[in-house]
Formats: C-alpha cells, sequence, structure tokens
C-alpha cells in the first residue's frame, strides 16, 4: 500500500477534511490527513482533544474498500491502537505504554493518544473509514482538567520533529494493516487484547452512577469490554454503557 | 427545515457529491444535489442506474445529525422511499404505486424509481445520512435488459420540467422527514409496511440459488422482509440474503 501525505496549518477536525476527499482516492492507498491545529477537535461524545499548536500529532488516515462489514467495525479501533501502541512503543523503550479500552493509548497510567474513527457505510458494509490521532508530542504542560495527560517530552525530555513522526506512525499503521490482511481478525483481535490495559487486574468503573470494582477479562470480537463483577459473574459492555475511572 | 439546493451538468454520482460537502452543512437543513447526468451510478451491489442525459431525477438529500443509530439506519431507507411513493402518487394518480422492498419503487409492477443510502458513522451513532434517489420521468424507452423500468412520460404521455420535479421530490422529503420527527419511527414503519409491493401476496424469491414462492408478511422493525415460507413457518431476511422476482 502506497502512503500519500496531506498537511495544512489549521482545519476544522483532520477527520472532516479527509471525509471530504473520499471521492479522490483509490483503493490500496493510504492517505494521511494532518494539521497542525484543529479548531474543533472531535473527541467520542464530550471529550475534546486539546493541542498545542504544532506540538503535536494531529492526523487522521483515510482507506476505501478494506470490506469490513459494520458489525465489524471494532476492528478498525483495534488496527490504529495497535499502530499507535507499536509507534509509541519504540520511541519510549522504557515506559508502560497500554491501550486503553476502548481506543486510548497510555504511557505509564496516563493518556497520551485518543482516536477517532469515522465510517461511510453503505448498507452493512464500510465503504470508507476515517481513522483520527491525536498524539501529544512535544506538548510540556496540560490545562488541569488534563492532569491525567501525558506526550513523549514528559517521558524522554526529547523535542521531536512532528513531519517525521507522523511519518513513522503512518508506516505502523500501514503495517498493522497489512499485518491484518495476512493474518486475519483473529490476529488483531488477540494483538490488542495482549496489550490491554488492566487485562486481569481490578479496575474501578462507572456503571449506573455507582463505582464497582471489576476485573477485565478482555475484549470482546464486537468490541465490548468483557468484566468478572464483583458477584463473580461475566458480563459484556458496549462502550457507551460503562466507563473506565483510572 | 430549509431546503438548500445545488446542481451540476454531471457528476461522478450525486451521493458522491453530497458526502464530499458533509462539513459544509449545518444541522435542520435539508442540502439537495442534483445532475442532469450521472458518469459512474452507484447502485446497490452490482446494479446500476442507467438514465438518458436530462431526462430523469438523479438527486441527493444529504441531513445532518437526525439521531438516528446505526441499527435503525433502515428508518432512513422508509423515510425516502415513502417521500417518493408519495411524490409519484401525486403525479400519477390513476395507476398503482408501490414500494418494493428493500427500496423501489414501482408503478404498475415495473421500476420507476431506485434509491441507495450510505451513512456517516461514529460509533453506533449516524452523524449525516445520504439518500440518493434516481426517477425516471421523461425518459420513453429503456435497454433491453431494464424492460422491467418505466417512467412517468411512458404512464402519463405528459412530458415534464425536471427542475420542478426536484422541488416536488425535495419537498415530499422534507414533508417525511417532518412527520419523522413529529410522530416517531413506528408512524413511519407502519406506512411503508402499507405501500408494500406484494403484502399478504405469495410471490417468487431466490433463495440460495433455488425459486421459492413465499408470502409477504411485511418487513422488521430492523429492514428485514418477514415471509411465510412454503412449510408455513414464518422467516425474515436480509436484503443480501434473498432476492426477489417479479
Amino acid at each position: 500500500m502506497e502512503i500519500f501525505y496531506h498537511k495544512k496549518k489549521i482545519v476544522e477536525s483532520t477527520n472532516s477534511w479527509a471525509i471530504s476527499e473520499v471521492n479522490n482516492i483509490d483503493e490500496n492507498e493510504i492517505h494521511v490527513f494532518s494539521a497542525d491545529f484543529q479548531i474543533y477537535g472531535r473527541g467520542q461524545g464530550n471529550h475534546t482533544w486539546s493541542s498545542e499548536d504544532g506540538q503535536n500529532i494531529l492526523m487522521s488516515f483515510l482507506v476505501k474498500n478494506l470490506n469490513v462489514k459494520i458489525q465489524n467495525q471494532f476492528l478498525l479501533s483495534r488496527i490504529i491502537a495497535l499502530a499507535a501502541y507499536n509507534y509509541i512503543s519504540e520511541e519510549l523503550l522504557n515506559d508502560k505504554v497500554e491501550i486503553k479500552w476502548p481506543n486510548d493509548i497510555l504511557v505509564n497510567n496516563k493518556k497520551i493518544a485518543g482516536i477517532l474513527i469515522e465510517n461511510l457505510v453503505m448498507g452493512d458494509v464500510i465503504k470508507a473509514t476515517v481513522s483520527g490521532i491525536g498524539i501529544n508530542i512535544n506538548q510540556g504542560k496540560f490545562a488541569s482538567d488534563l492532569n491525567l495527560a501525558t506526550s513523549m517530552i514528559i517521558n524522554d525530555n526529547k523535542q521531536r520533529n512532528i513531519e517525521i513522526e507522523i511519518k513513522k506512525m503512518a508506516e505502523n499503521y500501514k503495517e498493522c494493516l497489512e499485518l491484518y490482511f495476512k493474518n486475519g481478525d483473529d490476529y488483531i483481535y488477540k494483538a490488542y487484547n495482549d496489550k490491554l490495559w488492566g487485562l486481569n487486574a481490578t479496575k474501578k468503573f462507572m456503571l449506573d452512577g455507582n463505582i464497582v470494582e471489576c476485573t477485565i477479562l478482555g475484549t470482546e470480537k464486537d468490541g465490548q469490554i468483557s468484566l468478572l463483577m464483583p458477584d463473580k459473574n461475566k458480563k459484556s459492555f458496549f462502550h457507551h454503557e460503562i466507563a473506565t475511572c483510572y
């Protein structure tokens, strides 16, 4: 797969930009849309991605006709999460990198990256997928409500060239896509689960307004998290049904 | 809801054009994208929509944030099908107009309109929906493999102004959306089922390579067609699982 790079200084969101280009790309191409700054970072629900101008990675991947069904859309979250995990792990060799369900990347228990997927669907087939990711690179301080955030520079004191880091991340994304084509979704499913934050550990969750302690057993094929509840029964939840506390 | 009209002579497909404009519209707006001719009419699967230059309606509606979940996406097929049904019924008062599952419109058992929906999905929510429709208006003859096709002019000998017809269709679409907002999806579900081609009649279907005669009982909420099978058991099918013969 060939990678094509597109860059702007300011965009509304890199995901929106990518979506507007969906008619201009071919199959088997990875298109990367990046910006120094986005006015309106779309997070899942009310969460927006706060980023200092030019200090961090803000990028979206656009790929067409992966032949994934909408029922299997969590596969696309797994692929980008794995790519980010691999990229960050290679940079921060001495730190603990984990994937926090459904699609954050943590370094030493602090959030370094967030992911947002948007799909173009016809019937039950995903015709195009946009995988947006923000990764904190050179930003040394975060607003107080983000005190659980971290960045590369906070962890290793190294200033990085954002353009170069975008290319490294894109190569990792390409590699993960190719691993999926070669080995199928079972392979991706297992690789994601192996890197899961809190796997086999007891963590606090917010469920129906209460905090409950559950053991994380892994994720299901459909993207649900599988938990051992306080009553020792196994139960699975979709993203909007439960929140993790950390 | 206000309707905004956009027109070009030639497009790749009106759906593609609509999708590329998704960042440029606001909520509570209906945007209409029409063309005289499309190079690449996307039908469901391998079916393409064949249309003589400037003779027929080729249009796509773009609407944002209808707050419909992907599980309930067939609602959007129902709304555009109902709108087309209403528009065509008002024009052809003496003819039998029906909705053929999943989303064709028939006049006297011949196809006059085809629909293609594409959705932009984030998580399980449809953020934007594109409803494309082709309606045969002034075209008097169809290629031999389309001998089950018809048009307005074939039925009533009346030449129509395409611009005016596009506006009538758009008003009907707006009306159906507003009926949904006012009365909910149960209302739309029943209205669609009432107009269903072959309701309570026995029709031939192609199922796993065999032709089977089944009685059409209606459609399910999720868009499946519900059939009384030759063995008198009730069974439901998605669009890709069964084909209607007519």
